[in-house]
């Protein structure tokens, strides 16, 4: 288990299922900050199943607290502890299906690695475990936000073969990305992306999807190479979101088909600084944020749990068809957008901290 | 400056293109394994520039000398320092080069990081910088071997627009990636490869292209969710290294576009364990491998450093032509496949110690 | 802020006197452990104030809830969340004090450090955070003590200029040390103690003090020098503790004054294994656990608040008489036995949990 | 292992006694500070045994060499790679000697540790381990006293039971120190350490002794709570040395003799900002510095090695007499005290980044 995340704005999560509830500790956070439930819950209700047809049905209010840090709404500089309480706190008795290993999910990986999971849901795997990063997250942005002028904007570039490629990035914000449901800027794509989500619905199956972001405002000098450049950080955190395969920067797989003269940003004046003409490089250069727009894509594959009947074997290895009953997301990445918000504020606000951390001579 | 990567196998790097030396650390690698530098240098040679017509003119030796932690060719279980000589240790006067910064290198955004650069070379951003990685990561691989009997093996997959897609992966190790000096195991389009990188080179110009990377035999249960998911782990290793710009796993960026039910690895009876049929998930299911092979894939860009003239500004903001001067690596992903291999290596060794760390009630 | 200790076993702490309560999140709590409320909360009790007149007369409950990490009263190796509701969650006003630094707390270090503080009471600083590190180390004391048959036994061993110097090591259990309210085990002294520390509460002052400690059984082979050798460690921990000015393992400071012909142990043969004759090691060699019981000290200051009038300065360096109001411990180290108990068992467990993690051969 | 300490400056040490060579790597030194070995070497000269009669007689020179992170007598912020060679790199046959474990050595407790353990000297327990922490401490020792004014001074307190207890801190510095060769700054007492020295040597025997250290000039708010509190840090670190058995700070175990009313450090204006009348505290409340002098003290047991003869057992449990042959220190005290000056700064450079990573809104 390794449920600590970041070196001076640390994140510790906890909460599966069917415990409790879910929630994390922030140890780092800056002091003198303004900070109440309602910084933190707008992203949390981004985040929340139930919020249209094309995701679950499940209404949970997922309504955080604030249990430490703060007086009288103001950071003390100590640890933050955030709360989301589980409404149905009793293990479910899945019956037989907890014998049956569901095919691309965790309970055969988990049972492997621990000789135990919990016994329904999906655990410390289930999606429901993203909220500890999203409340601390919601903290970064505010403070990115405040501090540095920073956006964040996440939105879905595709869903299964349906895609939006020639978006003006300097046009999307938080308000254009949720006109649509799906969370695509593009209304008329997002109109399609939404009619094959129902029909993977209605056929008992899933899509996936890419999710891509912006961030506008990152100062020059943010990374700490070699092993903690921005895009190593970004692309640890990203890939450690549930049902990712994928994480690519700037030109990405793309930008390996073209030659080394197509591909080189060439500087040019802008105000008073350097900036870059084109942007391949995706806002980092040698693992360092080099002042031009972070831009980057993930990968989330088709969610594991569909309701088509699937030939899989159990633990034994007795073969069987497996059926899933419930609610379940035919199609996560429109809630992944405020996900992947968050957690690449935690990144740069780690980030940011570190670089402020070197000694200036005057 | 994060130069230390690991949690129980971990590594302190350090070394710059003309200071007078390279290296690194190792802290915390197991005692009583044989070792000598003979067990380190293959790699490095590997890895090595001038081995070809692909690959820069300059011939380096890279000699690594282990300077401790180990005695009578046997490992202590106390710190093992690794180093390797720069031949040239003078910084080198660019002259009027170190006023401009390079398009899409790092001296622009390691200037505004540190105010201060390495006057020649790239400094810290050079490939030089990943003999530290390897000479610690061949260590890991043999330990890998010797113990679990893991297998990793990295090929080329593709060269600009060159691409081999159909190729057996049971059948690849690395005497069938040597065979060609693009270390591409499918010889024709090989040949194709080699000929698109003169071609470069002739052009004054680059090429990226895609490394890809089996891991075989690793144990299921490695992999610490939620942050330090094997593919999140594996993923800041890759995105760390000099020129990437994409990594994705298993069914990666494609597996977007197909149904869950497409999707989804059922699971089946492998002797006296469970395998699955497919393999979309890439050996990784919730973070924690699950005995199939681990197979991932990285993106190179081409390399910034070409001889065109390139239209850009100096660091005052007034323009100029630069055309670089020297030898300089066409297409980099050549000699990027014993890197990838051996940052495999130590971010699987790491998991697996911190696998082992866990008590066993016997 | 740093409220995160342990590299295999982490805890994140939290909470301070007057939000809605402290506690803690374990990373790395092994899986398939038997956890309950009950395992935690006799050495919450042990801690909490209350218990007798040698400590503060507010009745505190301190009853724990496990948030998080458990199913069915089991560990699933995921993060343990535990959790104690502060009763009063309304910051006091106190007034003038808010402008008045008190003499030898951590008022003033604190504003300059955070440039804000708790409102009232001690905050981050107040002996209420020890609970969320007792709740943890309760948990590891059990690990400890069903894997190892490791025993971790604090007592009082002088209040003031009162001490007892010759027990009987072998002798003392957490049964002969609860036998008078200031746990010492000589209780004839005990007696002694009672009085002085009810003697300095009628004075309105206060009494420091020292608690040794003896772990037994601990395998020879934990401690990771050079950094985390058991002592270093074992230091940390305790002088992380309020009001914490010493700490000294086997000869201790003693020892200096002795020659090396009398200081060294000599081995003998003790069953299987080697022994020493005598424990001036504490039973730590080279940083490293050599089998023999551990034994150090910790020198508690006497407690800062005292109902005397004080002459101090406020923030703004005019001259004032302070005095405190209400409740206070005039002798924290009964109350310390349990916290030095946990905190030996957080660092043991983390010790034992990375040698564990070194490969074997076979 | 563990050889690596510090958040945002961190050191990895490695090297024994008889391999090529010991040194340190830092990661995390600020850019832009002239720095060249002649920074470096007087502490390494310092710490060199051969000084006089009462350290061993053994000349190692110990030069140091810079391997990377300065280019032209300047940091780069990249890592600093240091190293000094081994003069005799050979293994040594102790012939027997190698069966049979010093008592108060760490041959035991190592080989139970790792199965293994160097063959001669004290491998990593040896005193010739802490060569890196000096090199590195130096460069920060630079830092610390350029951009803050900080000085360190660390002198003798006690050799055996002669002691100095009655010094004006105000006026020790390490040229009044370096007087004696004990580094007593009372010469009276210095020239009776020297006898009791050289009488211990004569019998074959050793002394063990306490060290004191005052920092000066350290601003208020360095320290972070609760886990690594400025006493902590250091507590860690002088423990961390070879022959440490106690540690203390401010009033220390004398102070839980006294009450709290004579205890308590009252404030007072000292000029434009708070101090204390007395100093207790040893400059340190709630694990955060007041800006007030930081003072601790360290015991050293008296050296392990001795020419006497000792009656203990070989590794099989066989009774046997041992007299140590060769050169050896029969008290540590004098070249403990640049060790000691120098693991200080590391601590406090690396609370010192940690302050100053936290943002400012302005």
């Amino acid at each position: 288990m390794s449920s600590i995340f970041g070196t001076l704005f640390r994140i510790s999560t906890f909460g599966e299922s069917h415990c409790k509830g879910v929630g994390v500790v922030i140890d780092g956070c800056p002091p003198n900050l303004s900070l109440t439930e309602d910084d933190i819950q707008p992203q949390l209700d981004r985040r929340r199943p139930g919020q249209s047809d094309v995701t679950t049905a499940r209404d949970e209010k997922d309504k955080v607290s604030i249990l430490s840090g703060t007086e009288n709404g103001v950071t003390l500089g100590t640890p933050i502890a955030l709360f989301v309480a589980n409404r149905d706190q009793r293990p479910v008795d899945y019956g037989d299906m907890s014998s049956i290993p569901r095919p691309s999910h965790a309970d055969y990986s988990y049972q492997m690695k621990y000789g135990i999971r919990a016994s329904s849901g999906g655990g410390r795997s289930s999606a429901r475990e993203t909220i500890g990063r999203v409340a601390a997250g919601a903290i970064a942005e505010k403070i990115l936000q405040e501090r540095f002028g920073i956006e964040i904007v996440s939105w879905v570039k595709s869903v299964g073969t349906l895609s939006v490629d020639n978006l003006d990035l300097n046009n999307i914000n938080r308000s254009s990305v949720d006109k649509s449901f799906v969370r695509c800027p593009d209304l008329q794509i997002a109109e399609l992306m939404m009619e094959a989500i129902i029909d993977a619905k209605k056929n008992s199956d899933s899509l996936g999807g890419i999710v891509s972001c912006i961030c506008r405002n990152v100062p020059a000098g943010w990374g700490e190479p070699v092993f903690d450049k921005i895009e190593a950080k970004l692309a640890q955190a990203m890939m450690s979101l549930p049902a990712t395969k994928g994480f690519e920067i700037g030109s990405g797989f793309n930008g390996t088909r073209i030659s080394g003269s197509e591909h080189n940003d060439m500087f040019l004046k802008k105000g008073a600084k350097l900036g870059t003409k084109s942007n391949n490089s995706g806002g980092v250069q040698g693992g360092i944020s080099n002042g031009e727009p972070i831009i980057f894509s993930i990968a989330f594959k088709p969610p594991a749990t569909i309701g088509k009947p699937q030939e899989t074997v159990d633990f034994d290895g007795n073969s069987v068809i497996l059926e899933a009953k419930g609610r379940h997301d035919p199609c996560v990445v429109p809630r992944a957008v405020p996900i992947v918000e968050t957690m690449t504020a935690l990144v740069l606000l780690d980030l940011a901290l570190r670089q402020q951390a070197k000694l200036n001579p005057e």
